[in-house]
């Protein structure tokens, strides 16, 4: 084990931004990562906020080409790279690994439901066999209210036998804390990000390594500072302005709501496209939207177009 | 309208063959597509039961070409086309269409739940629009058991609406009969396929134009029998019959029992392989299971290697 040369803080899952023609904006894409990277914020490209199961694999392939090609050091990158199906998830592992990326977030196959764990041992195993490279780094991705397919404490502990070096730690985005603590105490070692910023001060004094979460696209330097402060007089008061924050955002569909913070911070109205099957915030409710983060006292320094 | 020229029947969606390396097995697909067509059932290539999702789109082109190559009509043809990503989803149904299938079965875009059908009309809209063929003819499928995203009647109708000789019909594997009633009741003329053989007769009785099912696979000559004389005095005993074959498969896992019945009476042992993350039967479930058909007086006449 080489746990000190980890990943580990505070990770956005990069939202992406498409042209008027639902393209990625490769620019615009890079130009958020130097921004997020400027706040010592890593890059979970290609998450659940990303929108990366509405990109091809050779679209993704192109954006972290792009990404990696504007001087962004891959060592903060964490891409997602699991598919449903595996000669996807082995390409784009393959890839991330090649660029040089801090190590991989990777889905479980997602449209069968109920697999067993079985059959999912056997998956991630043919995609580290394939992918069969030393400096590969899997950190599962527990999200079961999205793919309906769970990443059990039995599956991690058949994945750790056989893989100790290679399956290094989870994100866990059930939202559900007990889940977490459990995966805490039965694997100690094993790098245990919070799905949400909500959990870091929690995740922290039980022994986790940070946090990837939506927000941390729009608020990466607080996030970041109760990161590197959890053991400050003042984290539980710091953690609560977070939720405060993340509350006030959720009230929004999540993913068009982060795309129309940072359209209306940047001036950029451009910035508020998704894809289908995603619905864009009206020009109404980013307003409103503008309007109460405005109150709370919320900004994005350094933030450019 | 032109309705008389539509395809409709019994579809299997056919299992897909992989070789010990796990790739695609293009002869044997072509062989079992041929047996298929040769029992009068037609090709629902790349569905659920295909483990379409468990395959890259370039496997699934050379699929579908390699099938077209082997001689095999593709009016016979509704290859499974609706993936994720919207730029997937246009590839494979533009190729679908330049390839003469009679039409292709999309699924709706399944990583995101709780979607708006706004949300789902942009994404169906999207692909029509940039396929750009009139040749087009989308049957949606509706499965929200896998899926977990459904196709509401609200959808069905603004697409009629904007699209009427495009989407021209559904696959309703909902498992609920109140659920394809209410289609057929709402929107006659539009082509309803149950998703299931257990509902062949009342879904022609209600109007509906076939079925496609998972045992077709296996059991094509007595569904098509059904089909074909729907409205003979023995059809009630007809349908008992096959939904009794049916409950006897589908006490195993369907997709692995289907490659598995496959495989006992091909005596073809590789045809039982599935990729993960589905499991294969195991060689005493295998045998078990052809101890049960062959009890039941079931055969797969003129099945070959």
């Amino acid at each position: 084990m080489t746990a000190v040369s980890r990943i580990r803080g505070v990770l956005a899952p990069v939202v992406t931004p498409f042209r008027k023609d639902l393209t990625p904006d490769r620019d615009r894409l890079a130009a958020h990562c130097r921004w997020l990277a400027s706040q010592n914020c890593g890059l979970a490209l290609f998450g659940t906020n990303s929108e990366a199961n509405s990109q091809s694999a050779a679209e993704r392939k192109g954006l972290l080409e792009a990404v990696a090609g504007a001087g962004i050091d891959p060592s903060l990158m964490m891409p997602g790279t699991g598919c449903c199906a595996l000669p996807d998830s082995v390409e784009l592992t393959r890839h991330a690994v090649g660029a040089g990326c801090a190590g991989v977030l990777m889905l479980p196959p997602f449209y069968y439901k109920g697999v067993s764990d079985d059959g999912l041992f056997a998956y991630f195993s043919e995609v580290i066999q394939r992918v069969g490279d030393g400096r590969l780094r899997i950190y599962l991705y527990h999200i079961p209210p999205v793919a309906q397919v769970p990443i059990s404490l039995g599956l991690i502990e058949r994945l750790l036998k056989v893989y100790p070096g290679t399956v290094v730690g989870i994100k866990d985005s059930s939202g559900d804390w007990s889940n977490t603590a459990a995966i805490l105490q039965a694997f100690p070692g094993f790098d245990v990000f919070a799905g949400s910023e909500a959990f870091l001060l929690a995740n922290m004094r039980g022994g986790g390594v940070g946090c990837i979460s939506a927000t941390a696209n729009i608020n990466p330097a607080a996030i970041v500072h109760l990161w590197e402060n959890w053991r400050a007089d003042d984290a539980d008061a710091r953690q609560a302005a977070l939720t405060a924050t993340r509350t006030l955002v959720q009230a929004y569909p999540m993913i068009p709501a982060l795309k129309a913070a940072i359209a209306q911070y940047a001036a950029d109205p451009g910035w508020a496209a998704v894809r289908p099957p995603l619905v864009a915030l009206t020009a109404e409710q980013q307003s409103t939207l503008r309007a109460e983060l405005d109150a709370a006292g919320f900004a994005m320094p350094g933030l450019q177009r």
